[in-house]
């Protein structure tokens, strides 16, 4: 399968890799309109590069591209993709408009699409094993999901401003990480709080945040973020069902334990990057959209989770905005 | 020290079991209108027993009282033994209406009261721990609190008719346990499901919740409980600061671990009941109390914070009801 | 029952405690001919105190003895004691030279004696725990055993002096649980160390070891020792058997764990001290001393096990002189 | 860096793969008797494949030579590299018989060898880790070190047989870590038994064992064996010193953990397979390998490492056989 990826930047390197490394894959296009570092990452894979998405999109020997460039630049891409019969694997969020997705499906609906959004959380070993056993019953019927989410350092000034908020940008992998083990939430309250770094607030952005969300079935869950995190990217699971519990905390570089007079059983910081915590959810996400694609299925998640996931982080900021619960429909 | 206690139930016996044990304390009188069971009580410790409230109180030798009766007894009781120049240890709640709380403190305030509320988890050591370290300084600034608080098994359909509601009877500990680490708090958002058993809904009760606060100098805190947990007493404390993070998570009746084809690392249940869990906390807590009223200090927590903890159970009742984020004064 | 006590060092303190705090013992002597913190321990609970065997021994008032004076004059008090007619709990070791124990037998033997070796870490809860599940084949059939025990810090060089060296003194204790997993064990090889104190090898002593044991039905054990451990009393048990394994780590002061940019999930130091670490161990084994009195059944550990323990010290001391495995009869 | 694999077993397989991921490196042969199968490795990854070392060692092209075979062609296809001019990484043991490897030595060592021996667990990241922070004096002065190696299953009988015992085959491994942290050994006492498959006792050979060492400076070792595990490949180190502990314990394949009525914490069992335990160490230590031969410096382990080993084994052997600790050279 002869792949082409819009976006060169650190999102897109990760999927420059994983493309090359796949033994059914090979990456045939490297498009940004920053010239010279879609020629380096290109060079790095033996693929070509171009600064124009027609060129890519009218290049007939694409199987499938890898949307990987700016949130705005989302539907436009995805949208030519799919009408030039390609298939798309879309990072989140598709966009910041809910209005602006709805038109971009109603565009490509009847076109049949193959589309996957990129929650590459879901392909993580320790998240899929819970959601896999809650499935099974292991814990009986589930009741409450905790979801800690918490990024090592808070991103540059600008990233924020063009991040379209805490909720649209970090929270939405938790949102579809609830609604990976919840289905259909129905219901958000949040609480948000500036505690980290003075140029968020001026942003008019928070930096720490809790959120409360009720499922269509009933159960609660809740997701805590903050920007910043002094040991590591913390990122931890827990379902609570009738009979059990299952909960995957965080990940250690190595087995390593010290004791000494001062403390005993100190491990490492958790894994810091975000590339080191799920650098092999990208593998295993890319993986499945091939398969997907080879074997005619439609890969999961769908446009609609993409959807979904926006509409929980609009409600949860009309709840932060109004300090009500908000109902979701 | 010689001490009267009133109540002679589950928590009656605990506290009956700590004064003995205390090397300066003495188990004058239970008192309770149950006499066979006053009296047995009493016989364990050497006691004596009565039903009147007025011979325990008219005891000169008495110098300290443990309310351990029921909550609508409470304030009477307090009232009456500080009138009698008695050192109190009262059992939270103080009462189920801050109006009548109010009403007693005005009563007593001007007798320089010695009052302590049994908020017991205080005197648990993994949580002064973090308590006392988050003090030291040792994660930077209190950015977030998460508490999780289940119980391994719902209270009879009886009990949760005379509760007051889970907020005023289970969360109060978790709110007192917030206050303890963030002090004030200035707002609150409550999320409810009734998930466990039938009669709790028929009781117009929940038995599953998140509360989310924030404390007056900006931190937020999260509250998760459910009435039930397969796996033990779930009791667990987290503080996340700017520069670390502090954990208490759940207890083990041994440290043995066990590894087979199917699993390793695989321990036993947690602490199951109450008394294993915090089967500590009781006997420091009077020790406390006996201490300060040896050396003429307050103890630690006040009347106030008993109060405290009541509005934000009040304040979590009123968010539940309305969905809305409630402001305590 | 009234219990009388040899000896009111820091073993023996720790036994006039347990008495105290049983239900059904009363501390009625305590023997030293220290009189004077003989007289303190005595006076804290309400007990004799006299320099005199005899006078206690005669004393038919007296129904048990615990033995927790110096080694050399164990096996004169437990003569003693069993001749009176007393139910005697004797510390470890019964004495340096198997000979002594051996006539000490000889000459109490006819007397169907009650008598107790203290091995108190029999009576841990978490060891215990794994000697249980053992026997009810939890793991299949048992292959190896893993003892690791080493002391926070060297006793002084007059302790050394008397201790009867490290295998009688100290491994004697882990002797006991190799044989309390195992049953029988019938060849040892030790090797042996200098590498912590110059004052025990100056004594003729070794300071650290490790002593491997074959069990009469072909399963392996080992004993790891240190006479210095900078974190903590490093106590730890494991059991490996055909379908599985049982550990018993070390244990810990709180359940609090401390994250940040230097380290994740550090904890306290181990438990420090043998009376934190042991500290339950002690009253479980008076009371099953007790009960067995009370319910006319033979107490365990018995004489023998306490014999079979010095005998694998002896076989050790051997091994290491020799460098050969040794066979135990 | 061209390289050539002798050898198509699983060994061999995970080196070809190692090779073919490496950014820098090719692999052009496979060659072993068995022609289909070296044929299949062979087409996988692009390379030749021949049954006639000749051809591969007479190829200029060829930089460097993975002796995979079996043990007893390690010597010839060495030697023949050597003199050939290639680098050559050679599994573990070089030969059952330390006279045929000093003589290997004598013919070779002119020549200025680049020789690297398969010791593959000096790459693993956790046992590195304590060895980078032994020396850093993370834990003061080294004094003991525990090792504990068991395999999740005994290999079938032919491999026994073939294999040259149990200590020359699978506590080489385990010889060569004492020798990671501790240096040079000079006293080896070793215990052994029959507990898991008679057909290993028929063959001569132990499947449990305990290795006791000494080192040159005087710190002790000791080594736990098991041809069979349960609960998958049970691979620990522990690093006791003067001043603390440095261990690394058993991996999970996902941060997953399950509480239930029955158990707490319990985690799927340990990594079974050598190839998932061990996965990350191949690649590591060719990429040290490769990165020596290109920076002309001696790649470590070197070929003396692989002889030491051998002889700890042999005299582990010879204790086993005369129940005598045995010093070593």
């Amino acid at each position: 399968m002869r792949i082409a990826l819009f976006g060169c930047g650190r999102i897109g390197s990760v999927h420059a890799e994983s493309v090359a490394a796949h033994p059914r894959a090979e990456l045939a296009w490297v498009c940004d309109p920053m010239e010279a570092p879609a020629r380096e990452l290109a060079g790095r894979f033996g693929a070509r590069s171009t600064a124009d998405a027609g060129t890519v999109l009218g290049d007939d020997g694409v199987d499938a591209v890898i949307v990987a460039s700016p949130t705005p630049t989302h539907v436009d891409l995805l949208t030519g993709a799919v009408k030039a019969g390609k298939a798309v694997l879309c990072e989140k969020p598709i966009d910041f408009d809910v209005a602006r997705v709805d038109a971009c499906w109603a565009e490509i609906a009847s076109l049949s699409p193959v589309v996957m959004i990129g929650f590459n959380r879901r392909f993580d070993r320790s998240f899929r094993e819970i959601r896999d056993r809650v499935r099974a019953g292991d814990i009986g019927r589930l009741e409450q999901v905790a979801i800690t989410s918490r990024d090592p350092a808070p991103p540059p000034r600008e990233y924020i401003a063009a991040s379209g908020g805490l909720f649209r940008d970090m929270t939405i992998h938790d949102f579809d990480m609830a609604r990976f083990l919840l289905g259909d939430v129905v219901e958000v309250q949040a609480m948000g709080a500036n505690l980290i770094e003075p140029f968020i607030e001026e942003a008019g952005d928070i930096d720490s945040a809790v959120v409360v969300l009720r499922s269509a079935d009933g159960a609660l869950a809740h997701i805590t973020n903050s920007r910043r995190c002094s040991f590591g990217h913390d990122q931890r699971l827990e379902a609570f069902g009738s009979t059990g519990m299952l909960t995957a905390y965080n990940q250690l570089p190595t087995s390593v334990r010290h004791a000494s007079a001062d403390h005993s059983e100190a491990a490492s910081p958790y894994l810091t990057f975000m590339r080191e915590r799920y650098g092999a959810s990208y593998p295993a996400e890319l993986d499945h959209f091939i398969t997907s694609v080879e074997t005619g299925t439609q890969p999961d998640p769908t446009f609609a989770d993409g959807r979904a996931a926006l509409v929980l982080a609009d409600a949860a900021n009309e709840s932060l905005r109004t300090g009500r619960a908000v109902r979701v429909a």
